[in-house]
């Protein structure tokens, strides 16, 4: 872990910082938002765990961008790689072989014990195309997912995520059930640790019975839920899940597009409880996002499928040369630097400094946590868990926090009542505990908030 | 036009082109095909108008990959303007303002006359971003788009294509309806130019009538039809369809991801016609597919709207650094290198010899073409205008076709009884005789067939 020592002293402030966010906001839409408000924040550039704002400030990046940024800012192996690509082959038609393509997918079927891989541009498309596979495989026609959930943007994908974003642009695809999640800080199903019968499973059952076994081509669900607030299963859910699947002949589809590629330590969130989908979606950390690309890697009997039947999807930028070599540093890069390794003990450590935040400050309800993805859960009162911000808003509170954290150059990642903690995993200790110290500010900050709103009535 | 001479000597045969081939279709699923055919063609490079095969043979790039490649392989100033943004800032997240994403956006503005741009990585998500935004800003839920059409593989983008690609995966997005397209070789609606009232227009107003306007968000076509037989529609066409767009108050969204940035010979096929659409999305020759890219356009009131409401549309890889970049570079070769004026020229000259092949081979039976975008329509008989393969599908004919370009290394594209003509924007005279030769020859072939046919009965 060297990216403090090799990071270069913060460039001069950019003389045109001003100019570019005007031209940005001018000519450029962004997304999840309104347009009209203040001017967008400006990067130069970065290195490792920080980077540059045209100011002349350097932030520390907590959550790796948007969670997808594994290997830090400005890799220099990384950037080598994609230049000799560059000089090599820019671009083949999806119908060409490739030796970057070919050496990927060899590389994917090796970490995800599946067998053969679609490439897309991003998540949303890979789940796209796991859906399509699953309805084509099984003659099947209906998913289930979850609704605390995201898996991507465009129309199918939006209609198989929860989350409200999916809201505006309804009605969308037909044939999407939903599933409640293991939630267990606020379990649906009103159990807790000690009367637990999994329902958040079994539950899940009874919903194939009602809707017919033989109509539901797949489960969908991300690896570990991300922005949808961090939801880390019972250490049997997936056992569960995988033997209901098997019972119906149901594909299990993982989303591993956040959870994925390091993130939690391993190559895919699922290695942690022992089980193997019949589709992983991937993108973000697949390669850092050093350039886009998306995955959909399918297990040898639905590889098999498709030797003799049509594959019915495709696009222009399917298995890009200089994507693909992207992604092969990177996993390279993964294992040469021994990354998950830093993932899994760092993690270890941010788990013990979030349950001690948990322990110290009113307003953290709940803290989950695994290998450097993580997020606290943040409440206006412990015991009645009243979320600080209501599902879908924001509130003053969570306003004062990000505020803080802004003012410290710390860039993280706040949403709802939610606050994310998922930098680079080239993060340092220093730099893990340097950020977590004006997290901690923060909390403290709105633990006097709240105190004084009581105080106050 | 210097990519003859500049053309290094073709690459010694690379010794392990079958194992890439073999590692490809072992570990890797290509689109819109069958899994388990002969091995895939390899690609090891390339250079303006020719591309290599890993067997010591150069290939005449007829198609510019998939209508993609305008600039040709391996531009040298490309190459170094996306080294150039790689070692400056590989990547910031989609809220992040940039120095090229900035600059891009105020091009796209200038040269389409349109207002602000949101970024995506192709067409299909463009497309897709598109029909949310016509809602959102509408409030109304339909979409009218055409039958022979193409729009992309995610599930918006499908169902608002015609192309049968879409069956196996419906039923789709709710709210789309068809209308017919301005296909004067085989006019819909019975009409010759003498009878014609442009029925292909009309029509649309009645199924308006219909639906009912107040429900119709947009209507939704390509700037020219690419993948559906390149049917270049008449000259007031796009006249008459603004104004009925106006009429209503439906918004008109043009999909130029095949035939914008110069293939027409202008940025947007549209802009031949005199009218300005509402939306436009586009992609391809945007990047001319060196770094994935795609990008809907809007209009200045569809952007005023969004300055105050919600867009409900987002992307990890929205505005890519080093795709915007890439792009900034492909937009000023266009111009600094003359490329539109190419196009014009070797276009007028392309479309004199394909007149001339018309008039010549009995299985020709329509040529259609605008700059360097052309379709030769096969038929087994030119009086009764039977395709020479079915809609869907394919034939021994077309099979002898393809087969003799490939043996004289012509790469093109073929579909049903359509055979495009679309290289490199950089192409010379000298290659676009070379390869429509070999054209010609093939055209002898099938005439030789079917006139054997015939004596045969």
């Amino acid at each position: 872990m060297t990216s403090t020592e090799e990071r270069p002293s913060v460039p001069e402030p950019v003389a045109s910082a001003h100019d570019i966010a005007q031209q940005n906001r001018n000519y450029t839409m962004f997304s999840w938002s309104v347009q009209g408000g203040p001017l967008p924040p400006v990067m130069t550039g970065g290195k490792g765990s920080h980077f540059y704002d045209g100011d002349g400030q350097s932030w520390l990046d907590f959550s790796s961008q948007l969670i997808n940024l594994n290997i830090g800012h400005q890799h220099p192996r990384m950037l080598e790689a994609i230049k000799k690509q560059v000089d090599t082959m820019c671009f083949a038609g999806p119908s060409f072989a490739t030796e970057p393509r070919g050496k990927l997918g060899q590389k994917l079927a090796e970490v995800t014990g599946l067998a053969k891989t679609f490439f897309t541009l991003g998540g949303s498309e890979a789940n796209e195309n796991a859906i399509k596979i699953a309805r084509l495989v099984t003659g099947r026609d209906k998913i289930i997912t979850r609704y605390r959930s995201y898996h991507g943007a465009t129309m199918g994908s939006m209609t198989a995520s929860g989350d409200p974003r999916r809201w505006p642009v309804e009605p969308g695809v037909p044939g999407v059930v939903r599933a409640f999640d293991p939630y267990c800080y606020r379990c649906p199903f009103g159990k807790t640790p000690d009367s637990c019968g999994r329902e958040c499973v079994s539950h899940i059952d009874e919903i194939i019975q009602m809707e017919g076994p033989d109509s539901i081509a797949a489960i969908l669900v991300e690896g570990i839920t991300g922005s949808n607030g961090l939801l880390v299963p019972p250490d049997d859910y997936y056992l569960k899940l995988r033997a209901l699947c098997d019972k119906y002949g149901i594909l299990l589809i993982t989303d591993e597009v956040m959870s994925g590629f390091g993130r939690t330590g391993k190559w895919l969130a699922t290695q942690h409880y022992g089980i193997k989908p019949d589709i992983v979606t991937c993108a973000k950390g697949l390669t850092s996002g050093y350039m886009p690309l998306g995955a959909c890697i399918v297990s040898q009997p639905i590889a098999d499928y498709f030797d003799t039947h049509m594959l019915w999807g495709g696009l222009t930028y399917s298995g890009h040369p200089v994507c693909c070599a992207a992604a092969v540093e990177n996993l390279a890069i993964y294992e040469d630097e021994g990354l998950f390794e830093n993932a899994l003990e760092l993690g270890a450590y941010l788990g013990q400094r979030l349950e001690a935040m948990k322990a110290r400050y009113a307003c953290v309800g709940d803290v989950r946590y695994k290998g450097l993805f993580s997020v606290l859960e943040l409440v206006k009162d412990k015991a009645t868990k009243e979320p600080l911000a209501p599902f879908g808003g924001t509130s003053p509170e969570m306003g004062q926090l990000a505020a803080h954290l802004r003012s410290k150059h710390v860039y993280a990642y706040s949403r709802f009542n939610f606050l994310w903690v998922c930098p680079p995993l080239v993060v340092t200790k220093e730099e893990l505990d340097a950020g977590l110290d004006v997290y901690e500010e923060a909390l403290a900050l709105v633990d006097a908030t709240l105190a004084g709103a009581v105080a106050a009535d």
